[in-house]
């Protein structure tokens, strides 16, 4: 087979020898945004008063603003929780890209790609305070913590898997074989890492099934490292959009 | 019939009290923004190296960054150029509104409503240089200048049934009609007002049918009048997005 | 100005000569579709066991499809109810296609064009079952029956108006004043029609902020107007999908 | 570690058993559809006559509806073809799947989870007709076919990955690893499948972009594996709107 080492960049010729290593980071690192509370409600005074970019009485109208964000939130006018937005680097294994990305509406993402790039070994094993067994039928399913046994076996057999995958992949990609193709042997374990751009309203359409609190209106089941990401985003998003968030928190956790 | 003044505000009583005034302005007007050409190059170096966000060659990367949307462009990796957003103020009469609720993707609006609020009486009646007579069949219609007399026509019937239709739809709500059925009356022509929220992507591909360019690859042609609005939204992206701009229209006018 | 009416077509002519006539239907009537409650839960089965399509309890799997649906509908699995199409005809004042364009996600629109056609003086002017009468402010506004007199007043600014403004309307375009732009005087309660395609998603997305019930999970005061389009668009759903339409509102008329 | 397997279906305890098998194959079968091409022309004649559902000339309309179409398809009137449905089962490697979600307007997935059921051991391995070998730098490269022994090498190194991961997550299910944490490291060779629901309007935009053709207005570069299924995509789509798609081929292979 044709060598392909000359088709490789330095860079790739780098990773492709690299052992592979093995994390249990979940990553979600704020990156830009757009507007806050006071420009939600500005946005929705279009609606209701077109006074709201001239009158004297401004002030008193932005002094509302917590009552009538939550008129909003209330009564499902969700548009003006469109008007602003948020930007985040993610990484995370690809298993949790493909939960996320069913999320097609207000969420624009661009992520690594397989194709053009060789991944780095880097690859997800979750860590000791993820619940690791799966008790009862699916549908009612509780997930209770492994024991320190549980653990070793899910980290010897995660390694393994990983090591021989990681071997394969450099071994045909040496041999000439497109890293799109070869890409085929890589687990949904593997990390990647996406920018992902999006808007309050669909932030929290994502949080309200993202997460789970037994407290909601509607209790969500989600896959824990999902759930982990989702906590992270609702750090940024509170403190972006404070009284918008506590106003969700307080609506049942239910995205307007 | 119960007179329903009391349930009006004072500013509404006071909308209800003007009279009918008329105007060619079309407006669009930058409110927001986030991101530049920079961060959408970054935004898509995720795609092809990890190497964006840490290494020592990142000004390299960044001086490279024309060429690098042109390729993104030209081979339509249309997903970085959604990782910014633009905001504006819109003021145009509700027939252009109608139109430019058709794009829904990449587009949150949010608009005066006729239900919550008394409508001002502004409507629209075009300028001069708005060609104003179609001529030849409407698949291959060619619009041209009207005369003064034309002019004169249209003025005299818009005028006459602007203020017949405001007559009546004041004349409605002292009576005690909800707000929400006199409206009927008000013509499609009447000022509207939003708040449009879009990014890069979306208002190349609104650009693109919105616009009118003989030299683009596909020849749009769309209303004069929403012409007039995407015309002020393309001055504002290409100042926030230089290169983008210059890139679209390099290639043909054609969203990535 | 030049008579424009070589340009128009015979049956343009003809619309430019009646006189205009006034009506309060809503009329949303079933097209065609794609699907039914059994189909949905197929699709639901690839999700769950690739028995579905193989398996000789195939018929066991479809008796349990009631409960299945359930299972969805209350966990928010909303995926498998964009497996399926529903598509109508609509005819109905501007002011409700305004408000149902606002639906941009699992909806397609394809609307009567007033650049392309010239509009028949239809207009809409509520039948005495319609409440006329808004008490209270708009926030926590209840709309009551207008009395006969209070129809009348109505009836009469509103025919005025509509009469007025046709007149306005086939004046200029006689006169030769594009179509495009003398559409500015029609009201917004001028009858328009489209075809809509949609999914029982989006259909239920629609119906719970399009109708008012008093027991559901969120009580929404959408527009009488659009209210009875949606009823007769419920109908059409609860015939296709009975069994999803059943647990729809049992699970208090929430999209999933 | 808890045995897990007092947790597991019979079934799912059966699907642990199997020995790994491989596959070239590219699954993607018509489920079912809604409409035709006369039907999308109706759709639009709604927006250029009311003639369209009443007249005695509805032969003479449809008669002219490959005028109609193309004139649709050329001047990018695109919303008539989103008055239509398709339906399809794909079975894919998950690769490929990741590719596909991307696609996020007018496409409704429902996929196998890996949360909810035990994945099967079907592991995708190209067959001699796909081009093994990627010559030339990413951006310009093209991808020729590899040797016997090219296929040899990585018929190896496959074969081994996916048996090594198979044997790993096996074995942490059976130890009592939840079936979401095991997955971790299957690789995105293993097939999943799924239900697509789409339009033809979304239809033509993915096979713009997912087909290479080299006469095309714009010629994409897709992964051999997607292009694959989008060639069996259009089969479906040519037989069930043949003029729409000979129309959309003569135009360049652009969606309108």
């Amino acid at each position: 087979m044709s060598d392909n080492r000359h088709n490789l960049k330095p860079e790739e010729l780098a990773v492709l020898e690299m052992d592979p290593f093995f994390s249990s980071d979940l990553t979600v690192n704020y990156r830009d945004h757009m507007g806050n509370d006071e420009a939600i409600v500005e946005a929705m005074l279009v609606s209701t008063t077109d006074a709201a970019f001239t009158e004297p009485d401004h002030e008193a109208y932005l002094a509302s603003f917590p009552g009538r964000l939550n008129f909003m939130m209330k009564h499902k006018h969700g548009s003006p929780f469109e008007q602003a937005a948020l930007q985040f680097y993610v990484k995370a294994p690809i298993m949790v890209f493909r939960e996320w990305h069913r999320h097609r509406i207000g969420f624009s993402y661009n992520e690594a790609s397989a194709r053009y790039k060789v991944m780095k070994p880097e690859f997800y094993i979750p860590s000791k305070n993820r619940p690791l067994v799966q008790e009862g039928k699916h549908s009612s399913a509780e997930f209770v913590p492994g024991s320190d046994e549980d653990h070793s076996i899910m980290w010897l057999n995660m390694m393994q898997a990983y090591t021989t995958q990681w071997m394969a992949y450099t071994n045909m990609i040496e041999h000439g074989v497109a890293k799109e193709v070869a890409r085929a042997v890589l687990g949904v374990g593997l990390y990647s890492e996406m920018i992902v751009t999006l808007n309050p309203r669909s932030c929290m359409a994502f949080l309200s099934l993202r997460q789970h609190h037994a407290d909601a209106a509607f209790v969500s089941r989600p896959q824990w490292e999902i759930n982990q990401c989702a906590n992270q985003m609702e750090e940024v998003f509170a403190n972006l959009f404070p009284i918008t968030h506590k106003l969700y928190v307080e609506n049942g956790r239910q995205a307007p």
